[in-house]
């Protein structure tokens, strides 16, 4: 899909997760210093990721295909949109990127590098948000690429904006932001004993989205042929 | 108009009448859930709903033409821009894809599967805003989809956006999801009494919108030629 | 620019400045029932109206140019892009469109039909507002026309929405729209007694911007040899 | 790039910048004026920042290159996109221009011409904060113009939003734009003692994001032969 070299790959996803981190950790901490009501919180948060989610793929969607997200990578490979030996290092430099992004929010805002979250979230209300969250999210994206390829930085940062306020969870849906947020005791953070079970959700979600959108769009055979 | 089988048409009209409500009612919830500004509690309930309505109408369009709303279906019928033989099946789906999309939304935040509405919406004024907001919406798509058809997803997401605040109901204009959201009791509900004023007016503003958009746009005749 | 019927073109004009001011004042009056927050008031009528300017623009331009705006109607003819006999017919349509707008929203909120704004909007810091916020808008109309027509309905919103927060007038930008405000006493509101104020600062604000427009776009003489 | 001579060039920087900094101080002191929520006020001025550079972009970049920030004029020059003799002239009336844009918007809210800021932005993690904000800016900027260029208005318009939000800084990122907010005692100000601190670290984030983006998108050649 992309002809740069796997390092330059590789850089542009590790930047465009940190900075995707970045943003929903640190506006997070900007909206609770300076608001006490929750709403406005969320407002403050919802609005600065789904913007910078438009810049990134924006503009790193040529170079790695802008996943920032080991779900869009794992169905990708799946659907043969990327070799299955990116996998691995796409993943890895997501999470290493997305933990980037969270100290990099910290230091932004003098705090501590690093520190647990103690905000647990778990129950099924909170599992099936991130189903649904990370279902739509790959429909979104498998159904954009066939219908509105030059619409996915909106589609991707529209949906975003509405999962925010539709889920009970606020949309985590992507496993590398997940841990990344396990590591900050603010606004985002998650505790570490959810994050097992929030990725499995996502997970999940992934994969049957992936065959609810190859059914609607007829894919099944033409993707093989492509791939 | 498309090319896909009926039952790939209808599970797109299923899940983005599904994602739809879900969005609305689930926004709702939130926002009562953290705001008790009902300003902060009204964006909260517009900002998700525009939004998803530029990511449903870009990525099911090319599939069903996006309706996800019998009143937009009816008038698609009559311009001849869908067979009349699918109305029946598109306006059911709508209605169960509405239903589910309750439930979706009150199982991610741990409430009852289904409940019925106590807010009484009914008097004149309610039911003038909705013939306001309906005729709007119908104007927009039709003129949209003769002189500005790429721009359809972004004219109904911030018609949409607009309409939720300048009408006094807060703009349902949707036959299908009126019913939805009389089946949950949160802020975005409407009790089943005030729900057949709510289509009427629904109906009524759908047909005239019709009208002044074929005059304004000159297209009686050609629409019979290309039926 | 438009090769439809006059009479249609009229129409145009009247339905799109009625739907304009509908949502300037029924948001405004949506706003202040909602919240006491000043500042979220102003929110809530400045998202709507940008949202509602990117529709009707996109779907009325085609027809009419979507002027809605004396302003911009008589700029336009000054600039040969509409003869001028289209001038008093365009203004008169505006104006008659943007007074039934407040009935509308009046009608909407279970209002009276008309009522007279007591909110005083005089002093030479409203007025230098006005001249600037016009300004603006005629700059950004014209220089998009030249450079980015196909963004004037984003153009347009997006300016507006700047506008309503830079400028102590909240720019009201448009003569039409004025005497319309001038016949609601809510948030939206100028007295009778502020309008004239309000206009003139507009018409010097049009008629210097048109100048620099011309100057920067070099256009002075192209545009006699396209008129 | 521009065909268009010097002066007109010049004239496009002047009035855009203006309009920036109008468009950031003026929103900051209505906000101030209208809540007394820190959040809302936060919002108050960045939705009307992220609105007016999509138009001045839109309306400004074919006539200037839009740059309104000297950050962006040197890397141009280094990058070989603008001539450097250009450079002084473009800075000159960017910080004239920014100065001026003050100046209107104290006018506009009936305030005193100038006035100097008293509020310290100084520590490390403020710095830091505006290093990775301009090295943000500066990297969306050239791979928007590599990949996305038609999208380059949004692309600064988002990235910006998300800036304001997630940098304690609240993202100058800007050095003829700190220059002018130092000249206003309300919302955006900025101490002239804190303004070296500011423009060293958006010059050390300039410089670093040139050449990440040179890397990424392997341009260091390629820009050589176009120059």
């Amino acid at each position: 899909m992309s002809d740069h070299c796997l390092s330059k790959r590789l850089l542009a996803e590790f930047i465009g997760t940190a900075a995707l981190v970045a943003t929903v950790v640190g506006s997070g901490i900007m909206a609770t210093n300076i608001t006490q009501d929750v709403g406005l919180q969320l407002l403050g948060n919802t609005l600065p990721t789904g913007a910078i989610l438009f810049v990134l793929i924006s503009i790193f969607g040529p170079i790695s295909g802008a996943h920032f997200n080991p779900a869009v990578t794992v169905v990708f490979a799946l659907r043969r949109l990327l070799p299955f030996y990116n996998v691995v290092p796409y993943i890895a430099l997501q999470i290493i990127g997305g933990i980037v992004g969270t100290i990099v929010a910290h230091l932004m805002f003098d705090m501590n590098t690093i520190e647990i979250s103690s905000k647990i979230r778990s129950s099924n209300a909170l599992f099936f948000s991130e189903f649904v969250a990370t279902f739509g999210l790959i429909v979104t994206i498998l159904l954009g690429l066939r219908y509105a390829q030059n619409s996915i930085p909106s589609l991707v940062a529209f949906y975003i904006t509405a999962a925010y306020w539709f889920s009970s969870s606020t949309s985590f849906a992507n496993p590398a932001v997940t841990i990344a947020r396990s590591l900050t005791n603010s606004f985002s953070g998650i505790a570490p004993s959810s994050v097992i079970g929030f990725m499995t959700a996502q997970i999940i979600g992934s994969i049957v989205a992936m065959f609810v959108a190859q059914w609607l769009s007829n894919e099944i055979t033409s993707v093989d042929s492509e791939g």
